[in-house]
């Protein structure tokens, strides 16, 4: 993905490794001693545009914010009225970094977030942005693995669930992959594995891999294991979703196997893959993981908040056509945006979703 | 209902009598100096969980944070998507938790706050459950009649509408049984007569109970009128609510016969059982009473806050089977809630939702 | 309209020419040292009574209240409880004003804020009602000419799109009348002119009035440009709406007719009226309008709230039948509102919504 100038956090990959350690060391001083930073962001605003509703992340920045001593404005209907009457996201952003001092954006679409990043004024944090980037749910993930394990590397990893269209699965891996090697176990049916070119990817930076369909091959060697929801949103049918739900379910059973210090991870929420006795086991992190969740948003927005407001360019052309086949690519639905093309592994991409062109 | 330790409110009745007056005394202070109490929550954060609308109960709730320097999150849609995506109450609870100091529910199954109350490390109140309780709401009544008539006992008490159903006549008539004697004059259609078990409760309290189907029979004996809408939402079907509705009307020309202390008290929100004239006589005084109902949540709010959070033990065993009929009881809507039997009255009854087992 | 005492904002009308001068004179020092003010309304509550939902509107008020150190409850679902339930706006308008300090009210229908405004103990601004009001757009409206232009006077002011529908349309003509004098180009198609009895004040205030029905005609001579977008909700049909939407284009094109110190105006949101190359025109001033409004709004509720509360007289005679055709008059939907006429120009007009009796 193409460099953003770090006013904002739209891919985790926007984050050199020191700033990312920056933002762990500040998250886990401020979750030593919430109180010494309660008026870090005093008078300062933050806009939530939820153009997709999620209670979970919406109140993870809400909080965060509030804990920082600022205050919070947005919205979190996909009907809301500015969007029914026709407006751009282009012109949504700029409005909106005439009203606050950060902006959190969450879409059903891809590369909404890119989108908004070249408009405003204010840094722009990308809350989720259809199947394609979450990256604070990465920083959540990384600074729990952190503070358990104290190291990014040398670690066997599994993962269990929808590795085809889990984005923060993909993203996970492929923060992992720019840090050091591990040994990768990832748990799925043959309908969900993880996609050709993240396994690539995670080979390239010199990890191993292995692929299994059940978790009980693999649980007893496990330094950490990754349990993700089948999402009922990311498929086409019913009947589709129905095949791969329930498949794989951690149960106290199985945890037998488990060594002692395995940690358990899951970026919620959680439906039916994880028994509910497994919450009472001390190895069951994820509740931990939700609450860490909102120290490093805390971490990341102070961060943000420390740069210049730098200013924009807006002077682009408008492409002549379609340059994205996506349908859910946000420039398939604010044409005024330009072509943006990625180089990833020597295929061109589309920017804003990284779709191959 | 089981005690709960004193961290959170699910009944009235949890409180003893003195907490409860304790409550009032700091209510009337707010009152009388609000700006004295502007910082008492700075730094926390409520969070109110709605899967019900209630604009009313929410801005009280929010407005009284506010007032005390605290900040606000949550929701207030039914559809809001953890709910949607299959997350159980149980894990909402505890996440929310990690993002807040105090959090108010408000459902329409019964039973919620009380499961909620199982799983939170933060204070829960009860901000309605379904057709079952709504204790702030009592305090909020009760404290009126503290201020305005300077005593619980010894009152002629009107209570008009639906008494059946209406959950906080059921909760104001209880926690009065539990701290003397009144008259109390029961005026409704013969449909809508308060339930037996309560009736009963009255009698052995002491007071004495008369049941009648028409207003103007007592008013010129009464102290208070404590009047009720009519709720649609209560009734099966509209045929139904169209027999009951509109039958009570109390005018300027009945109070001609009332007492000229007599107090008019109403839950609100009304629709036509208060004729408008009404509203601009001396004994109106229910605007007064929702306006003590945002100092009353101040008090409680500063009160339960006080306590040092308590742990919370998580190790139930599954129930085998459903053990509650009533199929809106949050205990057929969370499977995993262990059983919890209550006796009252000599008859076992769901902890949750107070239905007989 | 009939003068209400200075607490509310309810037209534009309502303000002398002095206090409109103070709230920009305010609003321009907030703008230039919004640190300043940042603490002006801690302690206070602003109630957000949002009866149909306008997102940019929302947000805008919000913000101000935050930047001047306060806070805001309220809701913006058509669908909320309260109303739901039946309950009547004098009501909520009283309930709300023991829970917060200053009310703002949007509603479809007209006369909403007005008709609140006769309940309400704490001052009450009108976000907009229906096709009537919107006097906190045309503060917007007149701060933003001030601070471009210097001066209200002899400008050569165009006004395109629907002139008949358009209220901010509306309101800043009917403002810039009771100013003084200027060169009025409107420019629409004929079913859309302005409406005669508007047309009728220009014109006695001594000003000159073109009708037109293209923007070239004229752009060469413009000072100020004000675009409209045709409001789809305005029309009773699609196919009404289609023969009018996209008529009017303003473009680069155009705009190399236009002097170099012309300013472009929209109250938002756009959707095709304007090219997109026009936004990085420097004459384009539309995104410094949006961000005006945030601190006229900032004045706005600084000043109200200086003003002491002044008591409620709610004696009102019910009316015994409708006086007001329109059927989107709030007196047609809440029937206890008295009647109350005012004369424009030797017409009798319902006082809400200033339909002809």
């Amino acid at each position: 993905m193409e460099k953003i100038t770090p006013r904002s956090l739209i891919d985790f990959g926007d984050l050199a490794y020191s700033e990312a350690n920056e933002i762990f060391d500040l998250a886990e001083k401020i979750k030593k001693s919430p109180a010494d930073y309660s008026s870090v962001c005093r008078g300062k605003i933050m806009a939530t545009l939820f153009y997709e509703p999620s209670t979970r992340t919406q109140l993870s920045f809400q909080s965060a914010m509030m804990r920082l001593g600022g205050t919070v404005i947005g919205f979190s209907d996909p009907n809301n009225s500015s969007v029914a009457k026709g407006e751009s996201l282009r012109d949504t952003v700029k409005i909106i970094a005439g009203y606050s001092d950060i902006t959190v954006i969450r879409s059903p679409l891809e590369g909404v977030a890119y989108a908004a990043s070249l408009y405003s004024k204010v840094p722009i944090i990308n809350a989720g942005d259809g199947s394609h980037l979450h990256p604070t749910q990465t920083l959540t993930d990384l600074m729990t693995i952190r503070e358990l394990k104290g190291t990014f590397t040398g670690l066997k990893i599994g993962l269990c669930g929808d590795l085809l269209n889990g984005r923060t699965v993909h993203s996970l891996l492929r923060a992992l992959c720019g840090i050091g090697k591990n040994k990768y176990y990832l748990i799925s049916t043959d309908e969900l594995k993880i996609p050709e070119y993240i396994r690539q990817t995670l080979i390239e930076s010199g990890s191993e891999v292995y692929e299994l369909n059940t978790i009980e091959e693999c649980i007893s060697e496990l330094d950490i294991l990754y349990m993700t929801r089948i999402q009922r949103e990311r498929f086409k049918s019913y009947e589709q979703y129905e095949k791969q739900a329930g498949i794989y379910i951690l149960d106290s059973a199985k945890l037998n196997a488990a060594k002692s210090d395995l940690i358990i991870l899951h970026p919620l929420p959680k439906v039916d893959e994880i028994e509910y006795t497994v919450d009472d086991d001390s190895r069951a992190k994820y509740f931990l993981q939700a609450e860490n969740g909102m120290y490093v948003r805390m971490a990341l927005v102070s961060k943000l908040l420390e740069y210049d407001k730098q200013p924009i360019k807006c002077e682009y052309p408008l492409p002549s056509e379609r340059f994205c086949a996506n349908p859910r690519c946000v420039t398939n639905h604010e044409r005024y945006l330009p072509e943006k093309i990625v180089v990833k592994n020597s295929v061109r991409c589309c920017a804003y979703c990284e779709h191959t062109i």
